[in-house]
This record gives C-alpha cells, structure tokens and sequence, in this order.
C-alpha cells in the first residue's frame, strides 16, 4: 500500500510507493564526466576571463592571477544586478521592484577535473569558509534579505560550466521555499516549544532508519517525507538558525560528513548529477529558537518534474528508509 | 535591469530578466513526435489491455470492446488505490496516512498518432465532459478531498505512453499548490471583498500587453510573475470556483480556446511537450468567492530545476509581455 507522508516542517504531503520501490540500479544512470579540452575561465590562468574576484585564498600572489586555491568572483551574466534602489512599486493588481541583488560564482579548486566529493576535506573547508565570508560581507548591505549558498553539479542538474563550482544568490526578498520551512518550523514551536528539526534529529540518530552517517556534531538523513529519491539532508546537532554562525570546529567537522555524503552518493547512483542548497535563517533576523540550518541534497534521477510544477505533489518512488540503507552501506 | 515581481495570488516572487530576454528560438527545440509501431494498450482493440473502464463515450458498441471515442481506465500502476480507509496516524514528530486515492487516465481519442491540439473541438470538448463526469463521481466518495486533472504531453513532460492522454488523481488531501492559491486569495479577498483572478482578467483583457487571446467567456494569458518561459493560464470570465459546475456553454467554448490555445503554442514553440493542469476549488468547499478555477500550460523548454526545488526560486529568461506576444501573433 503506497503511503502519503507529511512533511514534519512544511506540512507538504508526499506520496511514498512502498510496492513498486525503485532501487538505485532501476533509475537511468549518468554519471557526470569532465570532458576538458575547452578553454576554461575557472582555470588557473585564466582569471582575466572572469570580473575580478570579491575573494580568494591564495598563497600570497598578486589578485586576479594564479596561484590561488579558491575563488569567489560575480557571476558573468547575473540574474540580479547589485547597482541601483529597489524601488517597490505596484502595476494595477501587481507588484514589482528592481532586480537588485548579487550573484557569485565560487571557484572550488584549480583543478579542472575534481569535482566536489573529489576534493580534499581541507579544500571543502575552505569552500565552507569562503561561503561564509561571502554571506557575513553581503550581511553589511542592508538591502538584502537572504543569501543562496547552491550547487548544481552536472549538465543535468544546471550546472553551464564543467569546472566544480558553487554559487550564491543574495536576495532582497525571503526565498519561498525557506519562507515555509520558517513558518511551518514555528507554527510547531508554538505548539510544542521545541524545534522541530532537533526533534527529528532526536528521533532519526543512532539506530533509526533513516540515518545516513553521524558524528558528535551532525547528522546525515534520509527526510521522512522526501520529494524526490535519495534526497538527502545535513543537519547539525547543536542547534542554530544562521549558517554563517557557525564556529571553527562545527565546518571542520562539516567538510568531512559532506566529502564522505557526496561520495556515498557517487558510489550508490554512480556519480549522478545533484543540487545542493543550504538553508538557513534571513539575514536581518536575529537568532531564531525555532529555525534550524540545514544542508539538502537532491540527486537528479527522475526525468520529468512537470507535473509536481503544476501541482505542488510528489510522488517519489523510493522510500526513504530504503535510500538511507544503500548510503548507510556504502563505502 | 532584471525585475523581481510578484505573483498576485500566491505571493511568490521570481525574477523576470528584461535584459536578455530569450525569444521561442533561444530554446532547444526538441519536437514531441509520435513514432507509432509498438503495441499500445490505448489503441482500438487493445481494450484488454488496459483495466475496464469507468467511462467510455461510444456509439453503442460493447464496454472494453472497439468502437469508443474516448474512454476512462484506472491506471494500470497507479500511485494511490482505490481501495482501504485513511488511517492517519503518528510516528513520532511525523504523520502519515494510507495512500487511498484513485489514479485513471482518459484515452482522449482512437487515434494513435492525434495529439490534443490535432483533435477536433467536438474531441476536446467530450475530453471536457468526461473530466467533468469522473470529478463528479469521485465527489462521492467522501474520503476524497481533491481530483487533480492534468496532461503530461511528450515524454520531456513526464509522458510514458505516447498515445495522447490525460490523467486524473483524486486525493485524501488538498495539494500544497492549490492550497497556497487559495490563502493567497483570500488574504486578497479579506483585504479587498473583490476575488483576485476577478481583478487580474479586468487588467489584462484587451488590448493588454500579456493578453494572448479572448472570448465573451474566457481569457487567456501569460502570468504577470511566471515560473516558467510562455507559461499560459486560461481563466473563465464569470466567476466560479469549482471546474466541475462548468455548464454546456462553458465547456463548449473551453474547447476552441484551448485547441487554439495549444495550436499557437504548437506553432511558436515548435510542438513542445508541456504540462496541463486544472486548478479549482476541493470537492468539499462549498462555492467560493475568493477562488477562480482556471488551466495553468507549462511548456518544457528550459532543462535544469533543480536549484528551483532547493529554493522555491525562480529565474524566468522570457518576460511575459514578449510570451504573450509571440502567442498573439501566431497563426
């Protein structure tokens, strides 16, 4: 009998095929390949072919030159442009304002051909660093609202350039799928007084079968109610709103279980395309009681996404008990 | 500059680029063709197929045998049954409930090779009905609280078999994007005593900028904030929350405006596959005044999503007033 979960944040329904689970080897496999081969402006030696970078961790070189281990640099064509007033406005019955916001590119490595989950831990440290040093700058400038930390990895999943990247997106608005995890998180907090996030982290550690991976300070699941197969969550046990707030030891610790997380997923569905979006707390919030940060991961297996477009419901052939065996075994 | 604008009925923010916006032939063309050949279990004679069917429309010839013009079979692997109660319960911070629900299709017509745009009007508009008629007998059962009619056109769109056909999901639950319509519209209502979708076809009738086409009974017309590139909504001028209470007029001039609808999205975009949907009203709320039924068109043509799942954030390259105008123009 199929099953329809709700989601303990959101309160989305999805439904759950208990029957017909799909297994890892019954999805289209395709793995993504680095090719090379073409110019590439993430390239060490390449840095004139990219704006000048906002950031970089190197070892004493001049800027814009190579030498570097990380860069962080405005993306070429925005989707928002940081010059210029917001100027709220109405048209008849609709709402409008200027697109004025930052869009950045995080150049992993020098290296063309290491994707993520092939990098060293300390150069994921360093990435989660650099993520957070991007966030507090735009935390200065008052009129964004929200900071986007992704990652599209692979063509499929809407990745343009080959060559391991991140990117950001500050807002000046809350995005809408952080905005009902928000409300969902404290309509929960008001009933309870408790965060619901550690409550799942509570139900879901050592033994539960939706555990993926833990350490002392975070925890690797299986969501109950995902939207889609092998979607996977990162959240860490000490509870807090900002991802930007977190200290030495608590992205240290994160490099490892998001290394070893990535490459449980590339052995079990053979290197597929994922996205990767951090979610936490607006920026002009002050610490929240009843938000937690959190990290998810969603593999791009399935084809069509259409029809959950048109009507907000998922139907995910995988149960998340069963995803969270193969990664649980992996490795 | 790039414009954030808001959708006037869920709140939703997305991001329009004005600047280089992408035209019908920016997008990989990638024509939904039918090749034929193999067996398919919708074709005449293969009623044996499928499971027997719930409606038929046919001239007097036996059920399950040839001789129909449409039929309605469940779906022979279907995502909910028909059969069980509900039984919602907890298990700890999370809630499920059996996934009772009915799952059918409607085999929209007897030839293999008739997309929804190639039928006739007489075709459609009994396509029309036999939605009309399914909605109305699930009504009946009292676990049900929403039926859920789409297409998925092209297997780009999700499609598996490529006899044209539309699908029903009938639902213990309301979904989320149906049920965000409708807070959406009622904040609007509360605030205005006026419905929401009411006031969007006052402003966008004639010889309005997003306006595609129009009779004394239906608008149709790009979104003032779409998700998606030439996304199209169809909205009935007279007020009625419910699809079902459509009456024989109505369902008769449904039919031309959305066979002409998809012949001009057929022509601009050169056959793309798409999504359909019907939004109306759950089958258990009486007549609404803040909540307008309407058909949402989603052609895919942009390849990536997947950041939009992580965020609920959309990127839009084709402002609306430029959809509407290809639309406009065509045939």
């Amino acid at each position: 009998m199929p099953e329809l979960r709700k989601d303990a944040v959101t309160g989305r329904w999805v439904i759950i095929s208990t029957d017909r689970a799909r297994r890892p080897t019954d999805f289209v496999r395709a793995p993504v390949t680095v090719q090379g081969g073409r110019v590439c402006p993430f390239c060490p030696g390449n840095e004139q072919k990219t704006p000048p970078e906002l950031l970089a961790y190197r070892g004493g070189s001049a800027p814009n030159s190579p030498g570097w281990r990380l860069r962080c640099v405005p993306n070429k064509f925005p989707a928002l442009r940081v010059e210029g007033d917001l100027d709220r406005r109405g048209d008849g019955v609709y709402d409008l304002m200027n697109g004025v916001g930052a869009h950045e590119a995080f150049i992993e490595t020098p290296d063309h051909f290491a994707s993520l989950s092939e990098q060293s831990e300390r150069q994921i440290e360093e990435l989660l660093w650099a993520f957070r040093d991007r966030t507090l700058d735009l935390k200065r400038d008052e009129r964004m609202q929200y900071v986007l930390l992704f990652k599209n990895h692979g063509e499929a999943a809407g990745a343009t350039l080959e060559h391991s990247h991140s990117q950001l997106i500050a807002l000046p608005i809350v995005p809408r799928q952080v905005q009902e995890e928000m409300d969902g998180a404290l309509r929960y907090f008001q009933f309870r007084e408790r965060c619901v996030f550690c409550d799942m982290i509570r139900q879901d550690s050592t033994g539960g079968q939706r555990m993926v991976l833990e350490t002392d300070q975070f925890l690797v699941m299986a969501p109950y109610a995902p939207r889609f197969p092998f979607e996977t969550w990162i959240l860490p046990r000490r509870h807090s709103s900002h991802f930007e707030s977190a200290d030495h030891g608590v992205l240290q610790n994160l490099a490892w279980v998001l290394r070893s997380t990535l490459r449980r997923i590339d052995q079990v569905l053979e290197r597929p395309a994922y996205n990767l979006v951090i979610h936490g707390a607006p920026l002009r919030e002050a610490p929240m009681g009843h938000y937690h940060w959190h990290i998810e991961i969603i593999p791009k297996l399935t084809k069509a996404a259409g029809f959950e477009w048109g009507t907000g419901f998922h139907v995910n052939p995988t149960p998340p008990e069963e995803a969270a065996q193969f990664l649980r075994d992996a490795i």
